[in-house]
């Protein structure tokens, strides 16, 4: 989900917090009538690298092997240098996405509903035949790639949303969006002192628990890997090189977190994860890209900061040790 | 010294690097013609607690007992709102500095010189009778303090300016002016990518020398606390807090550095050293005061961050074990 800064003021309540916009597109996958039919080659997803919303899409549709099934269209992390929040193609030839021939997302909206005047946000899952956006809810559509799209995952592709763990998965997702994935725009796009302070003391007390939390479990279920830590993993991996500067969350780094660290390497080593995280296009939407720099964390004359090191990613964890301690897990 | 960024386009070369303005009052101290008399109660010490270059003087002032010798005025953080750079005495009573009666530290240095044009900068030496600057020169005051001063030292005042070191002291700090003290700025105030980054390089080289150094050595001179460590300390407590986002000095931060880290927190222990750091004027400046601010670091509806957590700065750091270890140290 494309994060906005100059359409703040519409998602800004009267005591400056930050209200995220809801989700326009939202019909499910599926052979029911009235969803949108499971078929390879169909669909086109798009995403821009720097953001946690989309990234979370990608991940899964690499760890469950839909890559041939869906194939993924690329955005810029710089916002285009125009008077609109968009996504922009310009990574690509001629600044046109090959397959849809489109320059900004914002076509596959218009063409959806040429009334659409949200922001145009990835991800993004668009009909190839028809140019159009059928599915942008940023925060199902990696159960729908979970579930209903499991005729196409590879062999022994993990289980991300067992059925028997759905609902305290689906409870803690929800705890993890409010209080981290959200909450780190929470603190950055605040707009009182009292908003983000509420926003930061929120954000680390969730974040002292989950570091509890993993000391004793290697990922939030257990020996497993779920969709909740898809979830989290998004604002984690971002957290140190972006969020700790731009959006003022500094009380300390993730870092400085002895079992978060570890289990965000775990994570970043894991296929699917690290090779899905773009860090040089996280810093540049971040630091240069307009709509979030231009009168808040723009650097002088368009400096793109050189740290932190993030060759430390590689680095060992020693996480597999906690490995087979599995117990029923609850949620706290 | 005072940072500048109004005024930065004037001390910014044609290839964007930052060149600090000299100083214009650097008569020296002494019984000679010409020199400004040593004299008890006849100087006012005027700083403004965020300035690295005028903390520097203070602690000085403090660790050699000079306190109730040169008096001492505390301009505020927060530079004035006004189109000019200047530093206010906004923490006062009416706003006016209680000895001098002055609003603004422009007023002493008009008063040296009507046509002084230069930033007015702290640290600045104030004649108390004439209410003029005298002495402006940041890089030697502290070395004035400890010798032309000697007679006022309260008993057992540590030699921070040795004979036989000086010549060592004085090439030590010269590197560390140029690639740390300054170093930073040269990062914060560059207005190319490649000046930026020319600084950065050359200042994490040189903390990594650094950090070599202090692995052996519990001080940069062995066991005893010269005017090199105050110039040190002077940026490294800055570091964390302010310039590693606002003036993107972020490889890492001097927490990640074990011995900087140990030996950051011996000095700040230090009667004099974190006694006279004050970390809330501190970030107040780097993230709300305007001429820093304004188009640059400033967050967004002037937010300050909450972070980063400084109680750290009082953790136990084990240095006294590399004491009387001592060996002559050369330069490298």
């Amino acid at each position: 989900m494309g994060e906005t800064k100059k359409q703040g003021p519409t998602e800004v309540d009267e005591k400056g917090k930050f209200i995220r916009q809801k989700n326009r597109f939202s019909t499910t996958f599926g052979s029911e009538a009235g969803e949108l039919p499971v078929e390879a080659g169909k669909y086109r997803l798009l995403w821009a690298a720097v953001c946690p919303w989309a990234h979370r899409s990608v991940i899964v549709r690499s760890v469950l092997g839909l890559e041939d099934v869906i194939s993924l269209g690329t955005a810029s992390p710089m916002r285009p240098n125009i008077d609109r929040v968009d996504w922009e193609f310009s990574l690509d030839k001629n600044g046109v996405d090959p397959v849809l021939g489109i320059k900004y997302i914002s076509e596959v909206y218009l063409q959806a509903d040429a009334k659409y005047e949200g922001r145009p946000t990835v991800p993004v899952i668009v009909d190839i035949a028809e140019k159009k956006a059928v599915n942008n809810d940023y925060f199902r559509l990696t159960n729908h790639f979970e579930t209903a799209w499991k005729p196409f995952h590879k062999e022994n592709a993990p289980e991300l949303y067992p059925e028997h763990l759905r609902e305290e998965i689906d409870a803690l997702s929800d705890i993890i969006f409010h209080e981290v994935n959200n909450g780190v725009y929470k603190c950055g796009f605040a707009r009182s002192q009292e908003a983000y302070e509420e926003a930061y003391d929120v954000l680390f007390i969730r974040l002292d628990e989950l570091e509890k939390r993993l000391s004793t479990h290697r990922f939030l279920f257990g020996d497993y890997i779920t969709d909740s830590d898809v979830r989290l993993y998004a604002t984690l991996v971002r957290f140190d090189v972006a969020y700790y500067a731009a959006f003022k969350t500094n009380r300390n780094r993730i870092v400085d977190f002895p079992n978060l660290w570890g289990y965000l390497r775990d994570l970043y080593q894991t296929p699917g994860f690290g090779d899905t995280t773009d860090f040089e296009a996280i810093k540049i939407h971040y630091h240069l890209s307009n709509h979030i720099a231009n009168d808040d964390q723009k650097g002088p004359n368009n400096i793109l900061p050189k740290g932190p090191d993030t060759s430390i990613f590689n680095s060992k964890h020693d996480r597999e040790a906690l490995s087979g301690k599995e117990e029923k897990f609850l949620i706290q």
